[in-house]
């Protein structure tokens, strides 16, 4: 290992009002790190931006402690084992886990995952076979509970999770429906991913939208934009319809108050649930998630899409390209060969 | 049978925008009809209110058709067989059912239950053993499912269903907080229903009274109101808790779009779910909760109160109590002795 190894840094300098600005973030460098005892030296290849980074970025109660101003940000991420101190990691593996925006890390082997990329490329597991996808697999399958036959609508539908709540949806022989932004995701997911149909947010009428395409009403709305959206769908559920808040893309940069869903008491009008999810929670069932999703990516069941940016110092402009929506698939930043 | 007996029948004339005008009404007086094969004609004693009505006279989609205006207004009642075309029925029977404010009713024989006032007095089935007592045993048991040492908050809490809930959060062993508007009914909620502690939303903050009396969150909260107290609620939760809607009177009557819960996201940072509930749903299952509420009720575990007012004329004015929660327990009009 070379000492004179130097690590580049993206740390919270603020605390953002609204959307993130470049002043945000501070540069820094520093030495890097020996591995202590138990742990492993990681070099970062993929950085994973997840809406979710917004939430962390936050002074506020949540599932997971904010990031602290003067911190390191907080990211998923894949990278490579460039030395390592516990017995179960050997140079050049390939692992993911919270290793942060920084050009190394070090972290104790027990929370890196090793990745097999004969399997499948590395992107693909900070996406379909990562946290992105383990996102779809248990808000829609465990919390949504779909049977065949039912309509499931996910909004987002172009993105890393909605893209592949839709698909699941089809393997599950249900009417899959996404709501997008602009022709060409509904393109993308309709003829690439296999929806039944799509909406398009920013030309359509969603109401109408929904009218027409889900003629029975929703049974399970998957929600990962909140506002107006969620407000739309809600309105348009069938009974005993399961409603999944998986995020709110539309309301995370908002300085207003949050917008809450008007609609509400249609869940009353028809015995309906909306329930929060966070895949946290389902951290003991990965394997059995990424085992079935590994096999359907295989048969070719699954389509694994990644919007791949490239350039450390780029963090901050691929930031705001996801809060504007301007990914198609899993958005990823690639710092290192 | 009096064929010369004449019906009061309070009809709505036009569908109220915000809270209902005495113009909304228009009484009528016909002459009683006979009861075909197979029905019953019932001389009303007691009408119930229910904030639930208040969603009848709205011409929307929801889980029973609108009020048609010029239609008898829908209501649950109470009263006395006069006429029997029905080997299930006799002259004399006392029966609860959807009859309508009006002094007569004719109803098919199975959509009438008959009721034994030697185990209870007649206003506590339309209370405790009706469908308010059912509508907080099955909204709280069933959809909430309280584990002992939980905490159960509940809206409304001096009112009809709210004072049931928290009772029977307190039979089930939880921690029972409720949340009403006034010290009188607050000093009645702990005194007389036995909840650990109330919140008067009149003369108190809602969020701080929380704080102070749900250490350890809110694991199950029950809302009657919707608004402001919701968004309190939902931003004090435990982790995993579950909210039942029941019921949103604080919005019934505006004329403005309805105040959709801006801390809904306090599902997804806890894992939480959010449940529309309609006890007509659990029709099936009304049998058993009111054999074990009627059990409790004369083990004294149980405390019914009844709000009764008089006088079939004062049926707007009674409503528009309810609306101004100007009532303590059950409100229900007595019109005939």
């Amino acid at each position: 290992m070379d000492l004179d190894l130097v690590n580049h840094q993206c740390c919270l300098a603020a605390r953002p009002v609204g959307l993130p600005k470049s002043s945000d973030w501070r540069y820094t460098e520093e030495p890097v790190p020996e591995p202590g005892e138990g742990e492993a030296l990681v070099k970062t290849l993929l950085i994973s931006l997840d809406p979710a980074m917004r939430g962390w970025m936050n002074d506020v109660r949540s599932y997971i402690p904010p990031v602290g101003v003067g911190e390191v940000m907080r990211a998923l991420a894949a990278g490579e084992v460039v030395a390592s101190n516990d017995p179960s990691l050997e140079v050049g593996d390939l692992v993911t886990g919270l290793l942060g925006v920084q050009r190394y890390a070090v972290a104790p082997a027990g929370a890196l995952q090793k990745v097999d990329t004969t399997l499948a490329p590395l992107p693909v597991y900070l996406s379909t076979l990562g946290m992105t996808g383990m996102t779809a697999y248990f808000g829609l399958l465990d919390v949504g509970r779909p049977v065949a036959g039912e309509t499931v609508v996910v909004s987002g539908a172009a993105g890393a999770v909605g893209g592949v709540v839709g698909q699941l949806a089809k393997l599950k022989d249900c009417r899959a429906v996404g709501i997008a932004g602009g022709a060409e995701k509904c393109a993308y997911v309709v003829e690439e991913l296999g929806f039944d149909a799509a909406i398009d947010y920013k030309s359509q009428d969603v109401a109408a939208g929904l009218r027409e395409h889900c003629p029975k009403g929703i049974d399970i709305y998957f929600d990962n934009v909140g506002g107006e959206i969620l407000d739309a769908a809600l309105a348009h559920l069938a009974r005993h319809a399961r409603v999944i808040i998986c995020g709110a893309i539309s309301q995370y940069n908002t300085t207003e108050a949050v917008q809450g869903p008007s609609n509400y008491l249609s869940l009353l009008v028809n015995h309906a649930s909306m329930t929060g999810f966070v895949v946290s929670d389902y951290g003991a069932r990965f394997l059995e998630g990424a085992t079935e999703m590994a096999q359907w990516l295989s048969e070719g069941k699954l389509v694994s899409r990644e919007d791949v940016a490239e350039g450390f110092e780029n963090f901050h402009d691929t930031l705001l390209r996801l809060f504007r929506g301007e990914n198609t698939g899993k958005l990823v930043l690639k710092v290192s060969d």
